[in-house]
Parts: structure tokens; C-alpha cells; sequence
């Protein structure tokens, strides 16, 4: 406590999200004053034909 | 917002998937009133070994 | 399967809600070949204090 | 009714899962009264770069 | 990790919540071996009117 | 994309969420590029009774 579930498209180098976890769990123990080991993230690299905005996939938009 | 998750088993086409976003996307709208480009939809394959009901994977439903 | 988790703000009626679930099922059965008794739609109403876009809170956009 | 959304590192064994989703929808039947087939469960392999504690992927955990 | 959500109607007590993550979190620990402390659980207490099978609520099933 | 979920203890105050949606989404643009518009943060408050570790409820942990 906190979680965090962060959805992504797919693509993200691991040394991005190594740094991505880094300063969302640094911001949320100044934030909030959590003890960074309670702060858990989890991360779903979601594919482009998996995610739709305005009723179209993103592997299709132009 | 709204935003959408859809889990259904992996092996729909891209075609389908590209016609579901478009039809929710719309009925969306049609109900609520919401501008289309506000409606997000994510949607996550499941392999029928992830997913149970009656405590058996689906994987193993004869 | 498939399975819908929607999140919209809070304030919507009953009746829209109703309709809603009517007619994403409707096009999910039409667009997959589901049966309809097996689409399952969960809602979560969300205050405007807790969805931000943009790095800031819906309470709070002008 | 309920829905179970489980979260676990990816190399779980189908037979682990297997015996998971059995022993999970039989104590949620006996605590709550709910029939089996009323218990859906959905898994997600995480990858363990994909998950991360105290600010730290679980991938470079030491 | 595992991490759980459960998703079920309002109206359950604390005292089924606590029967429930007991054995849950026991059973887990038996068949994939993880520490009793790794494993966290999320309820969600979902309204009948916010659940619906078959494109119909729950509010309103006969 | 990318969209954040963030489940933590309900008590937390309007001015704790707007300066952590605030912080989470300079730190996300910073590391993935991603434009400030394009990060949706949906924050869930989670009653003690509602979460488990270890197999006991938040809200009868001594």
C-alpha cells in the first residue's frame, strides 16, 4: 500500500522502467510519507492493437 | 473516461478486435453522451490456462 | 468470458446504466459470436477527485 | 460472482495453477456460500521486470 | 506477490472479508509455496447495479 | 497511454492526491517522453477492511 497497476504500450527499454519505478516510488513516499518498501508497482506493456481510443487501435491510427 | 478492459480469451482477429472497439465505442457514446475520443478501451488476451470458472481452468474443460 | 470493467464518473443514472450493459453486451455477442450469459460487466463509479489526466485532478480542471 | 484477479510471477506450472484455482474456489465456497460455478478467476503472469517493490525492479533484486 | 483483487456483491461482514483472506492466503501458501507475508489481497464491495451478466443487472434479475 | 491505477488506504486528503497525480505524471513524462495530456491516473480509496496482508485484514493488524 500503495499499488500501482501502470498499463503502457509495449516498447519500453527495462532500463526505462527501471528508472520509471524509481521516481514513482520516490515521489509517492514524499507525497504520501509511505515507507518506500510498502509502495509495490506493477507494470503491463500492452500491445497497440490492444489499446483503442475513439473507437479506432492505436495500430491503426495514422 | 470512460475507460474500458476487456479480457477475452486470446485468439480473436485484429478484424474483431477492430470491430468491437468500434461498436462499444459507439454504443458508449450513444448512451452516455461522451465524446468518442474520450472513450479508452484496453483489452488483455487470456490464455485459457490463466482463466478458471467452477474452480477448473479452462484449459482443461472438456 | 469475455469479462468488462468500466470506470466512468460517478453521477450517472440507473436507466443509463441499464442501457449501457444492454448494449455493449449486445454488440459483444454480435462482434464475437459470445453467448450473452456469458458477458460479465463490472462498473466503478469514480469521484472527479480520484482521475487526473494531465497531472491534474478532474475536481480541479476549470 | 465473485471474480478473483490473481497476479503472480510468470513460471508458475499448469499444475500449480490447476491446484490454485481448485483450493481458492473451494474455500471461497465454503466462506461466502457461493456456488462454484459462480467463481471466475483470471491469472496474470508478471514478468519480473515488470514488477517492482520499494522502488526496485524484482528483475535486479539481488 | 501474489497479489489478489476479489470482486464481489456488497453485504459480506468483516467477519466473512477475515474467514475469506485467511484461508485464501493459507491455500495460496500451500500450493505455490510463497510466504504468508507476500501475499496481498484487495476486496472490492461491487453494488448490484454495478454488476451485470447476460447485459442485465443485477439490480434487476428477478 | 500510459494509464495508472493507484489503490491506497481511503483518508488521504484532495491536497495529497492532487500534489501526487501532479508529481507521478511530471516524473512519467520525464522518463518515457510522453506528453503530460496523454497520462490518465485513476486513484482507488481502499477501506482497511477491504485489505489484506499475510492473511489478516489492514483493519485488525495490531
Amino acid at each position: 500500500m500503495p499499488t500501482y497497476h501502470i498499463e503502457l504500450f509495449e516498447g519500453r527499454t527495462v532500463e526505462q522502467k527501471r528508472k520509471l519505478v524509481e521516481e514513482v516510488t520516490r515521489v509517492t513516499t514524499e507525497v504520501l510519507g509511505s515507507a518506500p518498501e510498502s509502495v509495490d508497482i506493477i507494470i503491463t506493456d500492452v500491445k497497440r492493437e490492444n489499446w483503442a481510443t475513439g473507437g479506432k487501435l492505436w495500430s491503426e491510427q495514422a
